[in-house]
């Protein structure tokens, strides 16, 4: 199971842009690691650079220990194109059908945030309270697995049905919350889908404590959302937060 | 005190099952300080894998530092077999007493671990909120060595008589919280042991900030308990973790 | 754009005073990213040690990689002096305004502390709670974008006249929170403000907790407040904190 | 200000005992710095080996960067026998004052743990809520300096009759808060203080969590805490924390 590991930079030859694209989704998975989005569990995809038909995503690894020789190219319905062997994230569904619901999307996150996972089992709305995470859009959609398909499942999104259903609440939004489990976040890029995943869940500990200051919280306006969104979604930020964080997660040369 | 620190593969020779165990037992052991479950106190032990009327655990040692050469072999009512003058814990009577009343458990997590203590000295039930943790079960018992042994304890599970209490409370569970002390994690193996302490840290910490959101919270229905639990506790998630958390805790060989 | 990350100690021949601005400048920026008071975001300045019309600041950089070279200087209505192409940090007009609204203040630092923001968007008030907070001065004045520029900006600080609106809120006061997005902390020293952001943070924190207990919370006193912080601004506890976390921060030579 | 740092093992020649307290001062500072019970300010002390009326203390430097030549020997009112240039802790009234009332007392560790202090400002009482912190004893004791001192302090305890003040409000205790300022902790060896601080700092965590969950606390008795302290002060348990917590702080040959 170790032998992979070691290998960090030395992926198979592949076209350079392929190549970068699985770079940047072993960077960034270990970003989210560091970051304390994912830990042992989630999973980052990027769609394929060529090919909107496919995605490429880690074979079963923890996000920390991602390393180029463990990506796998997924045909949307979930089917390994070059399995070679190498263990399944399960719930490929996740990321199938997102990439078929919503052509704009390159990249998703699914992750177990801690400070995300209550606000999915809670009346209490997640919603952009700072600038940084007007990123999240506004009210975050909620999808409850128990809704469509009962209270006896094991929550995870395997089947592709399932995963349509998910990807059907998140609808035009960046990110859904997953009742008792996490959330999907969405990016035109990886290093977007990553911003809002650090964003969101920075989102939800300021919630979390202003509650708990009590009386009335004042959210962003749907004003501020849209006009901060706007700026912080354009390159140059994302770069910065991307260097900033490559860095803290070992990539000193990003 | 020192000498053995160092000495992390060097262990003396021992057959390959019993060899397994303990280095599993010293990677378990430094996973769960890593994971802050367990601090400079708590203890893991694992049944001897040719003799259920043994078992496996360090000496009087942090968790964080233990080394093969610290782990002593006892008889199930607490006598070390080769002690070889090393200080022993004093609370082997939560292992033998767990091992002898239920015999398909295989290894014993006692912990500390802060976050789950609150739940253990108040009127709040601990039980899964996210998938990842409905492999504590449902609802965890509480232990309160008060009520049978009074009210002027050490709180000290020391005597063999007051492990078999807190062995009757645990029943047929996964966990038990001991009341003003911590907790008592089983597993069919090691790391199962590990990954459900692990998720029991968690679950107490996305509890504490559920309740804090206020209005009802939604916890895992009782057949998504055990749908999730039965996918979990499978060896392919738990591997995925061991060799994560392994990795984070310095056993780049995992 | 990682060329110069690694040139920590080769800043461009400048005249000493200048030099050691900007070495206080980089250490600065580098304690506040690992006491977590900055994140990838948030920017720290310090006037011209010659020239008060002028002052220095990071290039657009994560400030925990900020090192001497990209360090720009600005004029006071954010024009650089020297970019030689760096891009640069939008939010100038924090700097520049208070800088000229206040002629004793020598150093901003602009953040998002996570603890710090929820006391900008509710009804709690952010005041000295423990004496090392002192430094923040009394009651922390909120300013927010909407009061004077409308509830459909983005909420940063860019034009002039938006930096002015701040400093006027600032007024002759240490630190100013900025609704639903950070705070300003000035000094008369970038160790000062450091120090003053640092314990401010600190602050937040221990209101919180303290709020989370309930009943009154004994805050100091106005007296309390003027006799610590007047002890606190002298340089020689400055300067064990100083060197404490420049060392923590990776600057062993401090 | 740097020389000293880097000649962590080269203390000036002493005799065995006094060299021997002087590395447990040392230790214990940078442990209390690693727990976070400590951070840029604070100090512990010890008292001299062979002559009460004396105790070490460092020089005014970050706990975390103590060094043995930072050492300085003081009589107990507060004049240092060897200071030889160094700068001083102004606060040495805490210490000298505690050893006059309490010849029992070995080492005294003063701290800001930002857990605790929220304890020392509303009506909530700190007190033993898990077996390791039973070592605080019962409810702990809250000197306000405010109250036979005014209201326009600046909370420092500087002058000998202040620390007599704070010394008659510990009277037999082992811990005493101070309102909007931190803690004193005692112990009759460093090893003690230290854990005794540590678990008082896990303490305050745990309690606060407990109330956050609502609902009536169940706390130690005072039969269990009386019992449960006289094992924990015994010095296996304390030694087995003691390495493990030096190890953290970077002392592999404890």
């Amino acid at each position: 199971m170790t032998d992979q590991i070691a290998r960090i930079d030395v992926p198979v030859v592949r076209e350079p842009a392929i190549a970068h694209a699985i770079r940047e989704l072993v960077i960034g998975n270990r970003i989210l690691a560091h970051q304390g989005v994912l830990d042992a569990f989630g999973h980052v995809s990027v769609r394929h650079p060529a090919n909107p038909e496919r995605y490429f995503m880690p074979c079963s690894r923890g996000p920390a220990l991602v390393v180029a020789d463990d990506i796998i190219e997924y045909a949307l319905d979930g089917t390994p194109i070059d399995q070679r062997g190498r263990p399944q994230y399960s719930e490929r569904a996740i990321h199938g059908a997102i990439y078929r619901a919503r052509p704009d999307v390159k990249a998703v996150a699914h992750n177990h945030s801690p400070a995300v996972i209550p606000f999915g089992v809670t009346n209490t709305t997640l919603k952009p309270i700072f600038h940084m995470a007007s990123v999240i859009g506004g009210d975050v959609p909620i999808w409850d697995i128990a809704d469509e398909f009962g209270d006896a499942t094991d929550l995870l999104v395997i089947r592709n049905e399932v995963g349509a259903s998910l990807a059907k609440t998140l609808g035009t939004a960046r990110v859904v919350l997953m009742r008792g489990h996490g959330s999907a976040v969405t990016g035109r890029t990886i290093q977007e889908a990553v911003f809002i995943a650090v964003f969101m869940q920075m989102n939800a500990q300021l919630q979390l404590a202003s509650h708990q200051l009590g009386g009335d919280v004042k959210f962003l306006s749907p004003n501020e959302v849209a006009s901060a969104s706007a700026i912080l979604l354009e390159p140059l930020g994302q770069q910065r937060a991307w260097q900033t964080w490559a860095h803290a997660a070992g990539f000193t040369d990003v």
